[in-house]
């Protein structure tokens, strides 16, 4: 069976690519499989997931101020942060590669210390990425202590990392500046001209808090959404990550702009940040993609928990059933998120499309029956019903195992990190 | 490790019981393990979960109705029972006895059509159940064809049913009145008086969601709590299921008589009927306990997923990340579960106490790093992380597997139920 993104289903499907990864046939079976193909039978298949906002090098940081809402989180994760060297980020980054994969994400947008061996990690792994350097303001930040590359630095060698990896099929760049409330105006107007002039996306968190918008509003006469299109940065194509206090007007603004959104239900919640409009959002028209953010306030990395959240919240708080659909947080977590994160080739099964595939196996309780796999996949699945997922035509997880990355040495070299900052033995 | 009420953890731990199932050691390792014992090295052993609120047996209707309200959602799930035959309620059960244990659950709360052939399923699975013979009213409801008792036919059951498992440390038996807007004002009171009289508990779902308490509001100028208090309903020990929409006098009145509520995050958000006030109900000293309520709304029996969404829901909605500390979700699905549900005697990790036991693995990608477990129980855990399960001393499961039921034949008969019920070949 698979799941497309107009919602259709193919019961006793096949899915065929070519040798440079693209998608050559999606339908009904046409014949008994193959020696090569992999069989499918009794399973789902659907996209590769999309997780359109992570952090994802701070796997080490799981568990670290649980209790705690932004502002104080913030803090105390910059604290832990400070304490991380450039090997901690590359085996955080690591074990998120690992957590994402075997849970079906195959390609994600993510905010951090990016450079270009980190990058090679996610190429190497088999993973699909936008890539935003983290930018404060233009002073030195010392943040982490591997890493005190002032702002101005970030953005050069941004620019640089996308000349880079121009054309990479794995790869691709975007601005990262913070957030309106810790990147000055003056950066954020300088973002914005670097973007449009070279052709790149930006991303940034906006309106995550209700003290984020009311601070925006003291501050500059403007919601961060109005703040930061009056800036320019809404010119160029731009994924604004949470928007939890977006206005009428917000969405109007972001829809209007073609701006996506990143939507982030489980760290939302967890910081007791709030949720997001998403029906407002959904019926202006704005690009809404779904995102984990990271383990530090989620503390997982599973997309399917993403949507399942997200539409019972929806609903919830709504006290209406049908305020959003089953398969609209599933398309969100597929298709539209792909759009979101400047990767359109994928989040689609379809002839053309990059040949992305998530192989759900449906041998469980949770699966039985299996009425609709729609229902299945947006309210009972769970990364751990992954069974094979496929990226650019290759098989990087088998049976449940990554095959491009060694998981036992990845989760002992985390756990040293995490002994080593809490004073334990490495 | 374990994590006891107390929410204590003990890093090389020992769990010993004596014959008869009750704990005789918890506590630190006391020195190596014998050729008897389960190696627990490298786990967290925590108490068997309490699901408060199931109605398990209607887990051959997962996914039926997936996008209605309560009201409308009743009508389809009662027209689809309807055409369930005792037979397919037996599989069924038998499929959410399966899904429970494997996800670390090992007592239950449960209304439905119990009969004492049901409750012989759950003892010889392994499991303990508070079980309350669904009542409407004194009418025959032909709920379903297998069954068409009146409603005093059924409370006479109930007491029969109580005189059998009298003393049955595996099966406690309650009455079960639908609801308020089911049954009438008389059966409401003789079940009060029969349960006084038997010395038996309540289960009734109450205050689900803001059109039933306008609708009693209009009928009975009470709220449905206080509807049920005036009936003499919690004059004993009463369970009741939802209590969304409790106003704080309710809260009050349902702390005042020492009523214990059995909240369903999940289910509450996916029929949009809203979120309860647990925060106000905790700090009235109501004793509240966590349930899944009918994978037909919710569409897992996995408790970790209730603990994880119900304190994250509750952060969100008070915008306060403080709101609930990260354990007491844990506690309601644990300690304070096992009172809301009649069973005091599990729940707790204690000398003294039954040996329910739940042994959680760490050795995946999202217990890595393990920084403090209670965060991983918390946060990050699913039902899939169990390996073992042991209730009365038992081994009930092993390495995942049930040991005391066929899981894939189970999965057959469920699946060949929904096939008929759909009109295809069984």
């Amino acid at each position: 069976m698979t799941f497309d993104d107009a919602g259709s289903i193919h019961p006793d499907g096949e899915v065929a690519h070519d040798d440079g990864g693209t998608l050559t046939y999606v339908g009904p079976r046409r014949g008994p499989a193959g020696a090569g193909d992999l069989d499918v039978t009794g399973t789902i298949v659907m996209p590769g997931l999309v997780n359109a906002h992570a952090h994802s090098a701070m796997t080490s940081l799981r568990g670290v101020s649980d209790d705690l809402d932004l502002a104080s989180w913030l803090r105390e994760i910059r604290r832990a942060e400070l304490r991380l060297t450039a090997e901690d980020l590359r085996w955080g980054l690591r074990l998120a590669l690992v957590e994402m994969l075997r849970s079906g994400t195959t390609t994600f947008a993510d905010m951090f210390l990016w450079d270009a061996g980190l990058l090679g990690d996610v190429a190497a792994a088999g993973m699909r990425v936008m890539a935003a350097p983290t930018v404060f303001g233009y002073e030195s930040v010392g943040y982490p202590s591997a890493d005190p590359r002032d702002g101005r630095a970030t953005l050069d060698l941004t620019e640089r990392l996308a000349a880079d990896f121009a054309g990479d099929r794995h790869v691709r760049i975007a601005f990262g500046p913070h957030a309106p409330y810790t990147s000055p105006p003056e950066v954020l107007r300088d973002v914005a001209a670097r973007a449009a002039r070279r052709d790149l996306r930006v991303l940034i968190h906006v309106s995550e808090t209700a003290p984020e918008v009311a601070d925006s509003l003291a501050l500059h006469g403007l919601t961060p959404v109005a703040h930061v299109e009056r800036l320019g940065l809404l010119e160029v194509p731009t994924l604004v990550a949470h928007a939890v206090h977006a206005t009428e007007d917000d969405i109007q603004i972001l829809a209007a702009a073609g701006a996506a959104v990143a939507h982030n239900p489980v760290s939302n919640l967890k910081l007791g940040s709030g949720a997001a409009p998403v029906p407002a959002m959904l019926a202006a028209g704005v690009t809404v993609g779904l995102g984990t953010d990271s383990v530090a306030s989620n503390n997982t990395l599973d997309m399917f928990e993403e949507v399942k959240t997200g539409t019972i919240l929806q609903r919830g708080i709504h006290r209406a059933a049908d305020v959003v659909a089953s398969e609209a947080y599933l398309r969100m977590a597929t298709a539209a998120g792909a759009r979101a994160v400047g990767f359109p080739e994928t989040g689609v099964l379809a002839p053309g499309r990059w040949a992305d595939v998530v192989v759900v196996g449906t041998d469980s309780t949770r699966a039985t029956p299996m009425r609709a796999p729609a229902s299945f996949l947006g309210f009972a699945a769970r990364g751990d019903d992954v069974r094979h997922v496929v990226v650019a035509g290759r098989l990087v997880v088998r049976d449940g195992v990554v095959t491009t990355l060694d998981e036992a040495e990845i989760r002992a070299q985390v756990g040293a990190t995490a002994r080593r900052l809490a004073g334990g033995p490495a």
